[in-house]
């Protein structure tokens, strides 16, 4: 019997009507993300969006995302790394008995400062499945970008950066807002300039102002700044990862985003595989076949 | 005869009546920043703020800061660096001939990437008078902060770190604004912490998100957040420098901010010079001396 799988984030959701064979039959996007949602409010939203599919008896739904944080929904505490996929199933908590469930998120420490995700753990495992690795380093951009480690089959541990954010808040609202041009398309060149800035070492803090300086003395124009600074960021990113060149690399996201990742990676002479939003489908349908095992339930 | 000196910056201005000697008369501030000076305003807001001052025939201003820029009053070109007083003073124009002058910024270059100060050089010549030294690093926090080499009286060179404004987005702007308490005083452990931290290499992109997750699990109050922050940022300043431990250091500044960089050298053994407002005064007074002499006169 086919499934719901809905990922249900901060400023939005999407939800696929899966079958048994993991092909998606139906999908549907809402700008209805957690913060859009009144306490007390979430049935209400679910059934509205997703009422007609869940109508069979029988019928499942798993969800992932920040639904599951203190803000959503059902809180679903951390599972923590290292964790595979079958970890996973047996931190899922029910939403509503036997029907809806709440996929946790993953943990990690380093040195004392915990990490967390919500939601980009449904793609890895999807991107396993995908890819057929059970090994690499599984990259996923967005605001709150994700560098994870898998081995085996089991997610060793993982790092976020705040690269997208700190792009937003720079391009958007600091000074470099007025030499920056925050909507304009990737400019594959000023990009690279700024990636190879970033490794010489002056620092983010530093080399940022010269995304203010470059445009202050018509060096480059607004739309060129915009993928300097974006470069400048990546690089930054990059620089600070221990990067094995014989390790295959997954890149798992929007493709306005693993286009510059890809780009990056490629001057340091890595070729990642890319996937989108199918990651995390094929993700929902692995650990939903897992919780229909004999190992662990629908809880 | 004394004369006028006018520190005009983006969002506020202060003016001083200093004597031959060097010696501030009186002080005045305003919140007339360039950015609050409409078109064509300047002379207006200058004669409301220090008309009484500019009475006496013969009476002189100088003027330093954004008021020179673009957008101010009257732009005066960058001084290029390695310069010193003499070579500043060569670069000063009119305002009005005669009688109101400006102080042009600095300019360096980094592999191509140009970098600028506006009001910092008048500080950095005025601490060069007060500390008696004619060589060291002069190191100005605030928005963009400045690290500026001085070697037998000239600026060699500098490089601005946008420190300040990345502690302002990301503690009021971005996702930490939620567990970070901006307004909270200096917790001096977890500052330490935060600069520690930085020291491990994982990356401020990354070290940022810790300030997330340290009070998601609630290891720290948003008061020991908002210092930890700091700490990382000023910890990853530092960690891009390449620091003497012989050489002079001098913190010109706010007293807010020259105690987090002055904790934050002390760990690495180096115990800074601290200077406050009083090296603008000094810097314009040695700058007039040297205009008032035989080389160069007030243009």
């Amino acid at each position: 019997m086919s499934f719901v799988a809905v990922d249900w984030g901060t400023s939005s959701l999407r939800g696929a009507l899966i079958d048994d064979a993991g092909r998606v039959l139906d999908e549907r996007h809402a700008a209805r993300g957690i913060l859009g949602v009144p306490a007390g409010g979430f049935p209400a939203v679910f059934d509205a969006l997703f009422g007609d599919w869940m109508a069979p008896a029988g019928r499942r739904c798993l969800i992932s995302g920040m639904a599951g944080s203190r803000q959503g929904w059902v809180e679903a505490p951390y599972c923590p790394c290292p964790a595979d996929a079958a970890d996973l199933a047996r931190h899922v908590i029910p939403v509503v008995a036997d029907r809806i469930a709440m996929v946790p998120g993953l943990t990690d420490h380093h040195d004392g400062v915990p990490d967390v995700m919500r939601g980009e753990e449904v793609q890895i495992f999807g991107a396993m499945q995908l890819t057929g690795l059970a090994d690499g380093l599984f990259v996923l951009p967005g605001t709150h970008n994700k560098w994870v480690w898998v081995q085996g089959g089991r997610v060793l541990g993982f790092r976020t950066f705040m690269t997208g954010e700190f792009y937003a808040l720079l391009a958007q609202q600091s000074i470099l807002s007025r030499t920056v041009d925050a909507a304009a398309p990737l400019d594959a060149d000023a990009f690279a300039q700024g990636v190879s800035r970033s490794t010489q070492g002056g620092g983010l803090l530093h080399n940022a102002f010269g995304a203010r300086t470059l445009g202050l003395f018509e060096r480059m124009s607004p739309a060129q700044l915009a993928s300097y600074l974006s470069g400048l960021l990546i690089g930054e990113e990059l620089r600070s990862q221990t990067l094995d060149a014989h390790a295959d690399v997954v890149l798992i996201g929007a493709p306005a985003l693993t286009t510059r990742y890809a780009l990056a990676l490629e001057g340091l002479r890595i070729t990642p595989r890319v996937l989108g939003a199918e990651a995390t489908w094929a993700g929902a349908h692995a650990l939903h076949t897992a919780l229909q095992g004999t190992d662990t339930a629908y809880p």
